[in-house]
C-alpha cells in the first residue's frame, strides 16, 4: 500500500489523557482512533494487526476441533434469568438497552449462556458429544476504569470457545490439548517466550483455572514465576497449601508485573445445569454435559504485544502479525526506481507500505517507519549506489547495502 | 466436514412464529439460531455463507480502491449531536445504554457519523483526497417491525463504504464505479439475474439514490421495471416526470415486488458541514468535501439469495456462497468406500460436507441435502455398482452414474 493512499497520518505528540504506552503508541502511529475511553476504533493498520492475530488463532482452534460460528450481541434477559446472571447486583459490567417494542436486552459481555442455549437445542445423546464451538465477537463491558489503552476496553473483540464434553475425561483431554494450542498461539503471534501458563483461581468446579500471563510493567495482574520451570502461579492462588501441591520452591519465585493475555476454565456443570443440559449415555442414563471456557482477547493481544516489544523510536511488530512486512522508503530523486522496486515486490506477493510521499524528508520517513515497526525497512535514496537498496531490520540498528540481485533471495529468508 | 462433527441438525417442522420463508428454511437447516425477533446468531454452514459473501464483498471494494478499518459500535452521543441525529424524535431506531461511570452510548445503526469524525483529523489538504474507506460490522437498529427472517433485523452485518470526494466531478466518477462494484457482487453471489438497478429518492443533495432491488414476493418494496432495458424506478419516485428525465416508457414497465439488497447515496455535504471536514485546495482555497455511502447487509444477502433461489425441497446456494460444494452421503455398507472418497475429495482441497452417519436412511439424509442446498450431491450406496459414483446436482432432479475415474475432471469443471 502507498503511504499516500492511506488517509491516516503519524503524530509526534502523545494524545493528551492517554497513558497507557499500547494506546499511545498505536493512536500516534495511526493504527486506532480513540472515541471515547475503554472505545476504539481500528484503522486500516490496526485492522491488519487484528485479522492477522484472527488468522492464527482461527487455524489453531480448528487444528484442535473447533466449529467456527457468530452468536448474536444482543441478549435475551430471561436466558441469562436462568444462569442468575442478569440482575445487575451480581454482574456489575452489563451494558444494558431496552426494545422499542418493550422488555430490556443486554450486550454480549461473556457467551456462556448464549451457547448453553442455543447446545441445549441440539444435544440429547452421547453421540452428539463432544463438540467445540467458538466464535469471533464483539463484546462490551461496562468498565468504570479504562485506563490501560486497548488493555480493557468497554468494547473488545475476542475469540471465546467452549467445550462440551461427556465426563471429566474427555473434559480433561480437551482442556489439555487448549493449553497447547494456547501456548502455539502466544509462540506464533511472537511473545511466546515472554508468556507464562500461570495457575489461577478456578472457581466452584476446578481447584484452578489458567492464566498465560506475557511479562511487563505495564501488566494488571501480579504473578510468581519459577523461571526455570516456566510455571507461575497468579497471586490470588498464592499459598503455602499451592506451592506445596504445585512441587514450587518460594524461595526460586520471582514476583512479576503481567497482562493476562488469554484464559482457560473448566466451568464443570455451572452452566449445564441451570439449562438443563444433558445427554442419554450408552446406557439410557441421563447425564450433565461437562462444559470449559477458552477465550483471548484481541485487542488486548495487540495491546501486549506493543508493550512487550515497542523501543522508544516505536512499535517492533514480530513478523507473523505485521501489518506489512516491508517499509520501503523513497527519498530524493529515486522515487522511479523505487516505483518499479514496489511494483516487483507486490507481484511477488509481498506485503509492502510504500511511503511514496514526495514532500517529507529522510528524518521524518524515518521516524514513521520505527514508528509504525515493519519488521524490513528498505531504502532508495541518493546515496544508494546504483543497482543497491538499503536493507535495515526494524530490531537492529544498522543497515546494510544489499545488490538488487541478491534482494530477491533475501526476502525470501 | 463430517455430518457426525456438525452439532447442527435439521428440523422437519417450521419453527412456531417464523412467517418468512428464509428464516424458515435456514432455522430447519440449521444455519441460524433465533435469540429473539429480529436476532439470529449464525451457527456453522450459515457462517460459512456470511464469510463468502463477505470476501466477495471485501475483493470488490478492495478493487475500487477501498480501505478497510473498523469502527466502533459504541457511539459517543457528542459526536451525533452535531448531525443532530442523537435524539430519539429525530432517529426512532436507536438502541441507547448508559456508562456506568454516567452519560449515555449509543449503539451504531449508520455510521456516516464515525466515519466523518475519524477522518476530520486526517483531512486538511486536496493531497488527502479521495479515500474510500470501508467496514464490515454488526449494526443496531430498534426495529418495531421485524417479521421477515433476517431480511430486516434488529442486530445485522452490513458492509458500508464511505467515500470522500474533491468535487462532484470526483465523486460521480466513484459514484459510477461503485454501481458496477455492487452490480458485480450480485453478480457473483448468484443473483445478478434477478437484480436490477432501481432510480429511488435522493434526499437533500441528490435527485437520484440507487438500490439494488433482488425480484420475489417476499419483498417488502415495489419497483416499476422495464425489462428491456433493465431499469427499473422504486415506487416512492414513480412520478411522470421522473419517468420522462428516465426516458421510460409508462406502458412497458412491470410492477414487482423486491428486496433491496444494496444502496449508493450521495450525501454532498450534509455530513462533512456539521463536521466541518474541509480541504484546502491547489489554490489555498478551503473546499468542502463531498461524500457518498454505500451499504450492503450481508444478512439481507443470503435471506435474499433463499428466498430467491430455493425451491419445495429446500435452498439451492449458487457455488460461489454454499456452504460446501459437495454433499456426500454414505449409504448402507458403502462407509468405508465413501470415507475413502471424502478424504480424496478433501486432499484435493475440495469443501465437502460429508454425511457419515451410521443411523439414518437414505431418504431422510436425501431430504438433508436437499434442504440444506449444497450444489453437487456425490452418493455411494448398495445399488452403486463398483468403481461408480452417483452424481446429482442439486439444481436437477435427475442423478446419473459416473465413474471413479473420471470424476475428478468432472468435480474441476
Amino acid at each position: 500500500m502507498r503511504l499516500s493512499k492511506l488517509f491516516t497520518k503519524t503524530r509526534k505528540d502523545a494524545p493528551t489523557g492517554e497513558t497507557a504506552k499500547n494506546a499511545e503508541l498505536l493512536l500516534r502511529a495511526g493504527f486506532i482512533f480513540k472515541e471515547m475511553a475503554g472505545v476504539y476504533s481500528f484503522l486500516p493498520l490496526g485492522l491488519r494487526v487484528i485479522k492477522k492475530i484472527e488468522g492464527i488463532i482461527r487455524d489453531e482452534m480448528d487444528r484442535a476441533g473447533g466449529l467456527e460460528m457468530q452468536t448474536s450481541v444482543l441478549q435475551n434477559k430471561e436466558i441469562w434469568e436462568k444462569s442468575n446472571r442478569w440482575s445487575d447486583e451480581v454482574v456489575d459490567n452489563w451494558f444494558k438497552s431496552k426494545l422499542k417494542t418493550g422488555g430490556d436486552v443486554g450486550l454480549s459481555f461473556t457467551n456462556e449462556e448464549a451457547y448453553s442455549n442455543i447446545l441445549k437445542q441440539y444435544i440429547s445423546s452421547y453421540k452428539d458429544l463432544p463438540v467445540y464451538p467458538y466464535d469471533f465477537k464483539h463484546i462490551f463491558r461496562n468498565e468504570v476504569r479504562s485506563k490501560s489503552g486497548i488493555l480493557r476496553g468497554r468494547e473488545f473483540y475476542w475469540k471465546a470457545l467452549y467445550s462440551f464434553s461427556k465426563n471429566d475425561a474427555e473434559h480433561q483431554e480437551f482442556y489439555e490439548r487448549m493449553k497447547a494450542s494456547y501456548q502455539s498461539i502466544f509462540n506464533r503471534v511472537g511473545i511466546g517466550h515472554l508468556t507464562y501458563m500461570t495457575f489461577a483461581s478456578g472457581g466452584s468446579f476446578s481447584k484452578f483455572s489458567h492464566e498465560f500471563q506475557a511479562i511487563t510493567d505495564a501488566g494488571e495482574d501480579t504473578i510468581y514465576l519459577d523461571e526455570k520451570s516456566g510455571i507461575a502461579v497468579n497471586k490470588e492462588v498464592y499459598t503455602d497449601e499451592v506451592l506445596n501441591e504445585l512441587r514450587l520452591d518460594k524461595e526460586s519465585l520471582v514476583e512479576k508485573t503481567a497482562i493476562e493475555v488469554g484464559n482457560i476454565f473448566s466451568l464443570g456443570t455451572k452452566f449445564s445445569d441451570p439449562f438443563d443440559l444433558t445427554y442419554q449415555d450408552e446406557n439410557g442414563t441421563q447425564q450433565p454435559v461437562i462444559m470449559g471456557s477458552y477465550g483471548i482477547g484481541l485487542g488486548r493481544l495487540m495491546g501486549a504485544v506493543v508493550e512487550l516489544l515497542s523501543d522508544d523510536k516505536g512499535m517492533v511488530w514480530p513478523e507473523a502479525i505485521t501489518p506489512f512486512k516491508y517499509h520501503l522508503v523513497a527519498l530524493g530523486e529515486q522515487h522511479a526506481k523505487a516505483d518499479t522496486l514496489y511494483d516487483e515486490l507486490v507481484a511477488s506477493g509481498a506485503e509492502v507500505l510504500y511511503d511514496d510521499r514526495p514532500d517529507k524528508a529522510a528524518g521524518e520517513k524515518f521516524a514513521d517507519a520505527d514508528l509504525i515497526g515493519c519488521p524490513v525497512r528498505l531504502t532508495m535514496g541518493s546515496k544508494t549506489p546504483d543497482g543497491m537498496v538499503e536493507y535495515k531490520l526494524r530490531s537492529e540498528k544498522e543497515s546494510r547495502l544489499v545488490p538488487g540481485s541478491e534482494l530477491s533471495a533475501l526476502l525470501k529468508s
